[in-house]
């Protein structure tokens, strides 16, 4: 490290006032606090050490990334599939692919484009975010349209792209028919449509439909792996041909082009062979409507949202919150209206949830 | 996908005149086009395999991330260790902490950072490069003062991070020497000093020093874990304390948060084990410089470069490049120049480089 | 022009379903439309033609600017004064000075930062902006602390900067105690306080106050020349001695450093002139004060917010709103609840006042 | 402002070990400095008094506007004209116009984008420069063809714009052949045209032909005012259709929008009146050319570059700089080679240049 006083520091962050967001402890029983707490399935880290065989071109001109992007483009019915690292890189591309500068996203203002990306989209894009409060994580037409003024208007940023997640921060599902219209109301108003897809898997369970489905309207979203078993591989899927030949430079610019691709795709590989990504959702969310109705009739225990996933919201008072933390492993949601939310995984099991239950009934 | 003829899409790019740039065919025989051809190393896959086992903290709060970061900061003498998912990520990420928009990168115009990374410096973080020509892809202290102009003028782009690689593009070292003689002009003129080590490991082993040595007069630097036999995980290493903070913030704007970063600390830890990245490196370095052995005496074959790590650069004619190719896989680096790369890695083997060699005398 | 048809164009925008907002006819009669809608005051255009003597040394290094800046410094006693050319640079360049990349920025939802500005914050700069809803534009300490969540989460843009509009989009005034109240939250949060000073001097009127009390609990603020009676000028106010520093170069890479700028500054010069800048606004705001009370009994009529400066919201029927259209110009600024804005300028007369008040009367 | 400690401050830029770019001493005598140290045109300045009238409708949508952007795209054959306050302002927002993130600019290493404008490009576009070594500040086809590598791989900076000017920094000329060659290359190789014409005017009054002609070849182009006798302004010429949709919106995001237009296209209109702008150029270029002429035989005087505008680029002995600067106004813009620029204006007399001759010869 260099010594000399003559240089000008970056100053550190000030300690922030309030307290740094509170990390539930580890417990040792099986985890409610998130999906991503999960280990990754035992197919994947198999499918990795297959893969690991001598020599292979790199950046994707291997074999393996190109049957695991076939093998998606034909279950989207998509133009191209292209792999990432992460899920705020999938939405950052999605959206980079789609808007210009003076162009702007309508989102949910719970949205993980919002919230969670420490403001990668406008930083890294530059894109306005016109958020819409909702009451449960879901856009409507109706609400889309309160953000349409001023088209035309140079002074104010053009919103071009409706962003949504399926399923949304709260674990609420959009219903075909629901895409659909704002499909629609997409293709009437000129709007891009943009699906953050990081539990896409979960809502295909749970409408039980096809993934070409759920792309039906959509002209680009994300098919996330990590949150669903893989080690670290989220997918994005390209439905129009023609915003194809942007998305090599866009990836490597974005800083999410994998050298030993080959090992994105194997992941992806893993979750696709019979269906292990819908399996897998299946039995998360199973697990979690089981929960659900576990506590349902429970006295004090109120569930929140519709649970259409792997999540289930409810409130309770802060001393079973408190009681139940130090024991089992989830996050307080929101402090002030006493929620918390529980997730469940590929890999919670019915004696998980069974004893789960117990202890809410007994705190 | 969405069907209007309303929407206004976003153009293709035209097919470039110039041809695809060649990718050598992948021809059965052990690969000498990149260190990124070769596989992981199987022990990094065995570590993947054993930090799956049940739940775990995500974004870095797990003990694989903890006991990696641990090792690394000890290593390297470090105030601090971030896991990101590519080399351009941790260029792009280690800059960013050290830069203000109007400040300006001194770069060689080899660089990877200048050439190899679709422009993330410019576009990700605003950064103009300031580039210099060298005879070898290594800056010195005159060759960097050749860019210290308009310092305190408004008008210019500040000049205020000098950015070398450790080795570089073109296979090169620095000596401790010229490392320290950097580090003094920085000092001096008020530069900080980052370092590209997407093959620092091969460095270290050719310069049989330390990894804190190759730390000692730099700000913040790069670590290299795929090229030396991960599956795709590179550490960027803060040496200043002030610095931390920010870190956190920058690394998931800049989407490179791994959800579950177990999995990439332990590609780290399984390189740290017994210094695998060092017996990698040392191994990969040793094929380089017995192939350069081997080819030197050879008619119409003339080395380019010093042979300090794993690459040998080598003119040849046209027509034996050609013959060549049929059968091996490596790049040619300059066509007008008739420049071919050799890289070895961690994976090649004596028989690889004698035969390798056999072949070119008979080509 | 090129003709080629093997270059790809960038699609134009697509024409928007909603109307190009309406512009209102210029009818003749004193606009009511908006401050800028008026000529620059006369002793503006004399300074710029007494300033149009011989040579002078251009960016800001002539004796105009020497002597403009140093009023200024000296009226606010700030470090520093700077000129641009439009409000929205100004809010740009005093952002630009305060924040980190992920830092983010709580505003009004109804801020001029947030709805005019085309996107410009999120950008040229990057960073978020966390919009409040106000009941009348102006922030409050509960206010802001709505926003102050997630300090020292990763996930989340750290809120950073308070940015305030002194007077308000509607035309709301701080009062000094609010304006200390604001600053005492962020002082003791951490926050830097800018203020969007595009009227300031109607609000220096209508407060009766010195501009240095206006910036008392202020890191940066902007001091509105161009809707006050210059031709193009806005001043950037810096109290912070150790933000000067950065300002030349965040100024030329923003496009806002002018080479003649002596014009810019004989334009302060002139409103600084026996307060020529204060005597504008008190007459401005006399005006909206007389038309307000003018209009404030009659049957239909509702005045919305505290008349505070130089505008007059007011609610009334689409009819009558339409009708006085045909003769007066003025915006409609909510088209769904029947609120136009009135706003008066240096130049508005007695007899303006009055017989639009009769007009209005009268539809 | 705010006192307390707890906030962490912007660092300032530490004090740089070379001196502050030297300004030299206005003398008194007529600057050779630059021709924005000059005044602006008498009838500019009238033409502002003349447009201070009454109101006018904003943000370009007055009669003055109107008129001057007619008056322009006729003289271009243009398909719009857009004013905007600076010569750094125009050449970003017609960049802007042409280019996506990962596409990169061609234009020569002395260009005033590359070096003059603090990495405006790269940090408010956040596109790449190419840049290219020339002799004399002009490209060639082939200079351009040598930053042609690359295409098609993502791992590059797509090359996609040339970037020249118009007069050159060096005060060199395109001829109009010259002009058709790159235009060909362009049209040929997909790549798009735009010309910096801070200095237009002087290359037209050099070349004695149309506007038109300077911009057969062109996509986009800059018309500079203010180093040809404007207060503030200068206009991007569109010539092609398809883009004139995005320029209001990139314009504003840019902060170059101006709300009292009126005052910037009433400068344009005193330039275009009776083609002042080219009476203007043609004296200075004349100007120039005595000077270049008086000093051509003069022992130890060299002229550098062709004098095709208004500048003269000399070497002499450094102690006759220092001599000649006690008295006169003039830029050294080569230290280590004694290369001195003398500019002249359109106010520069036969008088100035004839004492400026003889103190040279007698220096």
């Amino acid at each position: 490290m260099t010594a000399s006083a003559t240089l000008i520091h970056r100053p550190a962050l000030r300690a922030p006032t309030s307290p740094r967001y509170p990390v539930p402890v580890m417990t040792g029983r099986k985890s409610f606090g998130s999906d991503n707490h999960a280990c990754a399935h035992p197919e994947v880290i198999e499918a990795l050490a297959a893969a690991n065989a001598g020599d292979a071109h790199p950046y994707g001109a291997d074999d393996w990334t190109a049957r695991a992007s076939e093998h998606l483009r034909d279950a989207f019915g998509a133009a191209g599939a292209f792999f990432v690292f992460n899920g705020s890189a999938a939405n950052v591309l999605g959206v980079s692919l789609l808007l210009r500068p003076f162009e702007a996203v309508i989102c949910a203002e719970s949205s993980h484009l919002n919230v969670d990306e420490c403001g990668a989209t406008e930083r890294i894009l530059g894109n306005k975010l016109l958020t819409v409060a909702t009451p449960d994580g879901k856009l409507t037409p109706d609400l889309v349209a309160t953000r349409l003024t001023g088209r035309g208007d140079e002074h104010r940023a053009q919103p071009r792209l409706v962003e949504i997640a399926q399923v949304t921060e709260l674990g609420t599902c959009y219903s075909l028919d629901e895409l659909g219209r704002l499909g629609e109301l997409c293709r009437s108003e000129g709007l891009y449509l943009y699906v953050d897809g990081a539990r896409l898997a979960n809502a295909a369970a749970y409408l039980d439909c096809e993934l070409a489905d759920l792309a039906a309207s959509v002209d680009v979203l994300s098919f996330g792996g990590t949150k669903n078993g893989a080690v670290a591989a989220e997918a994005v899927i390209v439905m129009r041909e023609e915003l194809l030949a942007d998305v090599p430079f866009l990836r490597k610019q974005q800083m999410q082009l994998g050298s030993k691709m080959r090992f994105m795709a194997a992941q992806f590989s893993a979750l696709l062979e019979d269906k292990l990504w819908l399996r897998s959702a299946q039995h998360a969310n199973a697990m979690a409507a089981r929960l659900a109705a576990g506590v349902s009739g429970l006295p004090g225990v109120t569930v929140r949202y519709p649970v259409q996933s792997n999540a289930v919201f409810a409130a309770l008072s802060t001393e079973r919150i408190q009681a139940l933390q130090r024991e089992w492993t989830f996050y307080t949601w929101n402090e002030d209206e006493g929620v918390v939310r529980w997730m469940t995984a590929f890999d919670t099991s019915d004696d998980d949830v069974e004893a789960f239950i117990a202890a809410i009934r007994a705190s």
